[in-house]
């Protein structure tokens, strides 16, 4: 990238993290020494996006040996122990971020450490290697995604799964980027994404500095645009894949792939199969998070409703496997029938 | 309604109408006294929702003889006729407006008066007959529509169609008002409405002044309570309706009737027969306005996107008609096949 990054470890000991809720209008970085205020920023959406909220509590889980004062090994444990616990309740729905904790903690549970510091080298090692892994699992998933995009595509993307979703290149947006670097004139309508702009806010900062064509539009003109203005795909993140192809994704995924499967314009989800969680057998087992009112009255300082006015705020939805074209993975494209095909994947 | 007016004629020879812009902050009534400011307050949405920009239009060509000092016949007639291309002008979607110019301009055109007074009687005469027409006909449709709300229906309402949208009772959330005021127990989700708002702002005011139970959500919630909360219907209100039975309304409405298909929610639309353009064979001749991009770009006084972002800010989208369970009229319910029974209601 060089401009920006979205998470890194600093050699001082800290997370540093872009904060996502001042973008488009400041670009500052928030410095995390624990992983409760970790926790809080994920909360707080400071960083969003699947594969960057792993990363993220990865590294806040390295902060604790880093950090430590009692150079008691057990005590380390437990109190990384607590971290994770910590870290997992900071939102319910992405899987990665408890992919990633669970990946940090089988280093932890049930080994023995001669000391913090080796405990403290190998935690914060695997944290590294998680985000560099992102790095080069994003960038295969673009390589694969290119096939999918004709020349001169125009694609409808939904939310932020660029570098400010996971690492470098990210996903969707990723395979948008990587289309227009190699040439194939691309032009893409990525939709605001109430109520966190996501896509007016963040995916529109990205491409105006990577110099992708776009334009963005409401969430609710994609049918209009699909009736109207040839679309030639979807393209879209997600932040938890059930085995049987069942995607949850940001709010307002289903509605975009009702509509795409209406007007037959192919819907595809860019996933990592970290992503991919083979323990959830369909969508309807993962929990939607309910996020606070305000994201819906207010826009920035701006109230936009009455006071008093009840909403409903999901933050995400299920799209079932029925309406996704096709999953683009680091390991190729994975077509239905899903229960079967994504099993492959780790079979 | 007793609390607010929608559009009103001032006895000192004045169009007033409610500032619909600055709503739900401020409750302003703003003045007019000659139709290019009136067809500017169309323009810029002081006014805004089909059957009320007729109402205003009709009032608007009814000041011109009003304020007349020539005492000149032909010099008004002229002036009348001239107004009336500026006011059709301002919008290019709903009907309602070209509807209203046409029925004064009847009054207008091709006869003959004995004096400027006689001419301003008979159109200003006009103008409060469309409007107190307007609030029968939608009392009506509100009746008319009531058989179709089930007790303790959960209803999905698009964009703003009550008292702000048309007079009194307005077309489909006059109808959730009016089950309301029968006792059904009827549940609203009210979409934000994307990029002005209207569901967010206007229609929850209205209800919290009526005492109806409702919920503002983002547009692209509207398939996730589908599937999760069980919505009984849609009720939306429209912009003009083509002999066929396509439906131009507020964007977002395509959208929301192939997510309700998708989900066997009963898609129904408000309509005054005045809003049903029999010249227009299919939705594909209704031009659909573009309007600017600081709607997208901005809510209210806060930038959402960066600077230098292209957007694309379509006001209105076609619904075919296939996705329609039911048209609701001041002459009744119109079922399919819409060809041949829209075309009943003009005998």
């Amino acid at each position: 990238m060089g401009k920006f990054y979205t998470i890194k470890w600093l050699e001082s000991g800290q997370v540093s993290m872009i904060d996502q809720r001042k973008l488009p209008h400041e670009e500052v970085y928030n410095q995390y020494d624990d992983p409760a205020a970790v926790a809080g920023a994920i909360k707080d959406m400071v960083t969003r996006g699947a594969p960057a909220i792993g990363v993220a509590a990865a590294y806040g889980l390295a902060l604790v040996p880093w950090h430590d004062k009692s150079g008691d090994v057990k005590v380390v444990v437990q109190e990384i122990q607590d971290a994770a616990r910590v870290l997992a309740e900071a939102r319910p729905t992405a899987v990665n971020l408890f992919w990633a904790i669970d990946r940090m903690m089988r280093l932890v549970d049930g080994k023995s450490y001669s000391s913090v510091q080796e405990l403290r080298d190998l935690v914060l090692g695997e944290a590294h290697t998680i985000a560099e892994e992102d790095v080069k699992t994003n960038l295969t998933i673009c390589k694969n995604g290119l096939s999918l995009i004709p020349q001169g595509a125009k694609i409808f993307h939904h939310c932020n799964t660029g570098s400010l979703g996971g690492m470098d290149y990210g996903t969707a947006l990723g395979i948008i980027r990587l289309a227009h670097e190699e040439g194939k004139e691309v032009f893409a309508f990525l939709d605001e994404t109430r109520p966190r702009l996501q896509g007016a806010r963040l995916s529109a900062w990205e491409l105006l500095q990577y110099g992708v064509p776009f334009k963005v539009v409401a969430d609710s003109t994609s049918g209009h645009y699909m009736r109207t203005d040839k679309i030639d795909l979807c393209v879209v993140g997600t932040d938890r894949v059930a085995a049987n192809g069942d995607v949850a994704n940001k709010i307002g995924t289903y509605n975009l792939a009702v509509v795409a499967h209406e007007n037959r314009v192919p819907f595809y989800v860019a996933v990592p199969k970290s992503t991919i969680d083979m323990a959830a057998p369909s969508g309807d087992v993962i929990e939607i998070e309910e996020r606070p009112a305000h994201e819906v009255t207010h826009v920035g300082s701006w109230q936009i409703t009455p006071d008093n006015t009840p909403v409903g705020n999901p933050a995400f939805d299920i799209t079932p496997a029925k309406y996704i074209t096709a999953f683009i993975t680091e390991d190729g494209i994975v077509y239905p029938p899903y229960e079967e095909n994504l099993a492959k994947l780790f079979g």
